[in-house]
């Protein structure tokens, strides 16, 4: 815990208040040559233009100045943690495995596997096993789940969980496994598949007592793998612990959830301790899901991916449609809050601007709506509005401490 | 290696594009009751305005709120480096010997040195030996070099180069030999020049072998400096070693070039890794080598010394003038530079404000044009404009991580 967190984790008190934070995933744009408006400047928006009028306006910077973040290191800012620190470094393994709603306890090592095909002289030829269906990788994962219970590896117990297509997770448990395994996948075909070996070489015990127990258990699932046409090869990658990441209860007070319809953003949330709540994935599926469990939480997480699939598509057109399909959804979010008390942040986890075709390093528009917001002069939520809003421009970790300022749920430090 | 400029390392990848850094040192101005514009407002600069018209503009702080850095620190944290960590003190010496081109090796030890005059009673009664021409000093010192080469002292190999006016440097090389040492320099005339001694007491015997090593060596040099009329004395200052600040190339993997017509700023971008191109001090000079090399350098230095002067002299005017000589001179910079792929930055080490006479610590104006910049409204490069531009005002030493950024250099962090 660094100290930032360690001082809001000393002053959060609880209250009866929500605070409720709509991440659009890589909203922030740029004016270029080519482009000379952003996709929020472009975009039809009356309802997040009056909500502007009404609120503080901002930006944060993901991770810092420069640093283009990835979407786990983006989400882990906003949810009060340093990205930059070691005990934020979150394996793809465990983050799929909590992405897809399993409990993942510590001394647990979670691994990413695909379905692959092989062909007899036991080089792969399709690192995807032709893209089978969802409804397919169900069926061979029931199947591999059979397998095991019939033969029982000795001190191990491996669960198989499925994916999308031809994902899928394996859960080890047992007694003083390790995670620093190299991946299998060997990312080409025309060459087999690599045996397990440790990451880093070394002669852990604990790492060679892995290998020894997980080989027989992958053997097994090979021969359960043998009559199928093309999933006949699996893949292992990201071999990961459960990371040891402070949760927000203990250090906010709050009881967090999860609203994101793709795995990735359900598994950082699960990390930090938030509830993670199936739902699909369209900003109206968010918002419904959210208004049916408003009760339950004191936070509520929703996740809209798709401004950020625009803008890695350098597709403007698109990235304003999902704006302004947000904008439409806004008030039925708006009915549920409590102005006198609730909390509305709208920000994203970075920029993804439109001519870039990629996630990027600059600030990123912030719009805080409560009862305590200072109502700046800002009337659009913009780049540019944002560059001249009240609330400046600040480190995204910071941006937690913001919000249950905002809602009351931090004391004062000191006398 | 602090946290953010080991974050920059683990990024860094190199890329066909190239960055260009314009310091016009202590460049950042105020208007006071008394001079209601600043330098940069009141110059007319056509070129500069219209590059602001398609940048994006915002400010640094040199080192802190309130932080008023010598120009050192200044430009070690134009370069990245946290200047307040004990590893960025880089010793007087070394700079000065780094900055006439002199390659120092770890375990060498630089010092300053000043010919002075010293009466028959042993007693200094001119610092500066009169202010021989450089000319003069150069004849001085071949003669002091000549006389080592015939008595060659034992364990120590003693360089003699020689400076501007009456400044030289001293370059000790041999086993063991330690920077501890205290001037000689009693900084007044009227008594007679301090021994050698340690620099905080103590008994350390590699500072005593360094005393007894270079006791004879000054020896045999006041011997030989005991014709001359004026220049019969030597004052040392400023013992130090190679700082250990890790090196550009391995850092950022650019292969920088430095372009600056004074030894100082040579020396800081020396001790930091970047290559030291001998050429002219004025705006004209920088350019026209700075093109001749364009190829040889990912990242070109310039460095213009006569806005802190014109500042420290409190000479709106010559500040004015100056400013208008760069814009005239910016062109043929721009040519050089590829839209789609280079960055240009202009900026400050500091501001040097006419009315205060002197290095202070306001934010400095910052100017960024590169194809992946936000061209923000901002239509003039002045501090106004800069206070409201997008890159908004953030540390001066995450300059570098900003630029490495625009130019495509910085991979994503995580995934």
């Amino acid at each position: 815990m660094d100290h930032h967190q360690s001082l809001l984790a000393r002053l959060a008190q609880p209250a009866d208040s929500r605070i409720v934070l709509l991440v659009l995933d890589g909203v922030g744009d740029l004016r270029t040559a080519e482009q000379p408006k952003t996709a929020l400047e472009v975009a039809q928006t009356p309802n997040l233009d009056a909500l502007a009028g009404r609120s503080a306006l901002g930006r944060i910077t993901p991770v810092a100045t420069g640093i283009t973040p990835g979407s786990g290191p983006g989400h882990l800012a906003l949810f009060g943690y340093d990205p930059s620190q070691p005990e934020a470094d979150i394996g793809r393994g465990v983050l799929e495995a909590l992405g897809l709603g399993l409990k993942i306890r510590p001394g647990d090592v979670a691994v990413r596997g695909n379905f692959a095909t092989r062909d007899d002289a036991g080089n792969l030829t399709d690192r995807r096993a032709g893209r089978p269906s969802t409804e397919e990788c169900r069926r061979i994962c029931a199947q591999l789940q059979a397998a095991l219970a019939a033969e029982a590896p000795a001190g191990i117990d491996v669960q198989v969980e499925p994916g999308e297509g031809h994902r899928f997770v394996l859960v080890l448990r047992g007694e003083g496994l390790s995670p620093e395994l190299a991946d299998t996948d060997p990312q080409k075909t025309g060459v087999p598949v690599l045996p397990l070996r440790p990451l880093r070489g070394g002669e852990d015990p604990a790492i060679q007592s892995t290998i020894a127990r997980l080989e027989p258990a992958l053997a097994t699932l090979r021969r359960a793998l043998t009559a199928e046409p093309r999933a006949n090869e699996l893949l292992l990658r990201g071999f990961s612990g459960l990371p040891a990441l402070p949760q927000w209860q203990a250090l906010y007070k709050v009881h967090g959830g999860a609203f994101a319809g793709y795995p990735l953003y359900r598994g950082v949330a699960a990390a930090c301790g938030l509830e993670v709540v199936p739902c699909g994935k369209k900003f109206a599926d968010l918002v419904a899901e959210a208004t049916r469990r408003w009760q339950d939480f004191d936070y509520l997480f929703l996740h809209v991916k798709q401004t950020d699939q625009a803008g890695e598509d350098g597709d403007l057109d698109a990235k304003v449609a999902v704006l302004e399909e947000v904008d439409r959804g806004l008030p039925a979010l708006l009915e549920c809050l409590d102005p006198d008390r609730d909390v509305l942040a709208i920000t994203g986890d970075h920029s993804t601007p439109v001519p870039m075709k990629a996630h990027s390093w600059h600030p990123v528009p912030l719009l805080v709506a409560g009862p305590r917001c200072y109502r700046d002069d800002t009337t659009a939520f913009t780049e540019e509005h944002a560059t001249r809003g009240h609330l400046g421009t600040f480190p995204a970790r910071e941006l937690m401490g913001l919000l249950l300022a905002n809602a009351g749920r931090l004391k004062k430090f000191g006398a």
